[in-house]
């Protein structure tokens, strides 16, 4: 098979309380990306400005980039943001969207071909005109606060499209009013997905269809040093295992779970970039060891 | 064996979204009394006044009250509170501490030769008082922000002597001012205990030991009515497992996390109460399934 991915691929600066990086390669089709690359061939499709400089990366493990837009002129998506002592809150100092702004998303023949598509979290009109230019067989999607809030109407509508959401809980709860998180997963699958994935941050990820309820904690770790793009690198993980091995979703959750503690142990993708499939495999049996009741 | 619990015996005034009770048998000892009385001889040391008329219900399950101390012309602890929308903020109206105030805890002959000792929250230097009157071969504690806040050097005195701290992951940050729950847990085990366990709410809890870290989920429910003494209940489960398998922890976390589950799903004790094993183990079952990767 092969997973297409859309969304942004960005320059982030971001400052914890471990460190910070001026300019580091980001955005959530990276992210995705560097995370999905170990399962199936990945396509990017994303604008990125003259700016852009990080190709290499993004092709790494065999990804393909053929639809990544270059836009004469334009300025690649920047974010800058900073974390807050225990890493749960974060401020946006400046987002500067840049070639992102006026994104249209075109896919070619091989991307609208690929069995998998992942629509990260762009605006949920594009999400939908995407979604209608594949020929996917699985499509999973992400989502955010600011959507629910400005655009909800439009995103129940993509929602009703897809197979798979992976939102964080807070933002389940906010979509549907429903502070009950088994509740509110139950009102997004009666949206029309047969999966819905609640990201609970460090404690973990819970998944929810029609028949099953898993939940799988996160890999303890002593160290998060920035957890900008673990939800991506999540998604990543998640629905590259099942673009191998479709619907075995408490395994997809295992990958989702160990590609994103990966992630978080360094800033942006320095950890994952770099990372071998044998020492994903490890955390893994980890996490089959830590949860075994 | 048997298990003592020392803490208080309460009457509650609850408000939740889901209703609200005037007057209600609460109080940590009794939750936990509650759930521990499925696996071994109980013991419930605590204080009540003239106005108490639930000793039936505290005796359910062949819990011995012996060292339920009436004090003559004193009223029961009392507590007031009311629940937010999503359950996870609370407000006290009112506390009135009434005879737990002046409560010096005496360990009748057959408590301190209880096996087990449970420390509920109450004030660090009465535990330790409790602690040095007990045989007993695992001694396991909770406490809350309030001693952090105003007692800690006795409190850290207290954890010291105990086997096994159970505390929720705020609680864990707070005491040890580390934002990451696994390096706050670790700084605990070095206190003295030889188990850490971190209530995560509706997340469910994490144990860490020198060797060992489990995590499980709660078990998810669509409708929690009064979250109340939940904590406590898993206590009960947790400590009450250990009493019959002492150094089973995972399947302890399982009872723990199965009891608390039944707690929630109506108001104070009135779940529990009519509560059977089979019941349990059904949950205990379910909890496997859910979390089996």
């Amino acid at each position: 098979m092969s997973v297409t991915v859309v969304g942004s691929i960005a320059y982030d600066r971001v400052k914890t309380p471990f460190g910070e990086r001026e300019r580091m390669l980001g955005g959530a089709a990276t992210h995705f990306a560097l995370a999905a690359s170990f399962f199936d061939q990945v396509r990017v499709v994303g604008p990125v400005g003259d700016d852009f400089a990080d190709l290499e990366t993004l092709k790494l493990r065999g990804t393909n980039v053929d639809d990544v837009e270059h836009v004469p002129g334009g300025k690649t998506f920047f974010w800058h943001g900073e974390y807050g002592w225990d890493l749960n809150s974060r401020d946006t100092h400046d987002t500067q969207l840049g070639v992102f702004e006026t994104f249209e998303p075109k896919l070619g023949e091989a991307s609208k071909d690929a069995e998998i598509l992942f629509l990260a979290n762009i605006q949920p009109d594009v999400q939908r005109a995407v979604r209608e230019q594949s020929r996917a067989s699985f499509v999973a999607m992400d989502s955010m606060n600011l959507w629910i809030e400005i655009a909800r109407d439009s995103l129940v509508q993509t929602i009703a499209g897809v197979d798979c959401v992976i939102l964080n809980d807070a933002e389940l709860r906010q979509l549907t009013g429903k502070p009950n998180l088994f509740t509110a997963a139950r009102e997004v699958l009666a949206m029309g997905p047969s999966v819905v994935v609640a990201k609970q941050g460090e404690y973990g990820a819970a998944l929810v269809t029609e028949s099953e309820f898993f939940s799988l904690p996160a890999y303890p770790l002593e160290t998060v040093v920035d957890p900008t793009g673990a939800g991506d690198t999540f998604a990543g993980g998640f629905v590259g295992h099942l673009a191998r091995r479709p619907g075995d979703y408490r395994t997809a959750m295992a990958y989702g779970t160990a590609l994103a503690s990966f992630n978080v142990e360094e800033f942006g993708t320095e950890r994952v970039a770099r990372l071998t499939a044998a020492e994903i495999d490890r955390r893994i049996e980890e996490l089959r060891a830590i949860t075994r009741l």
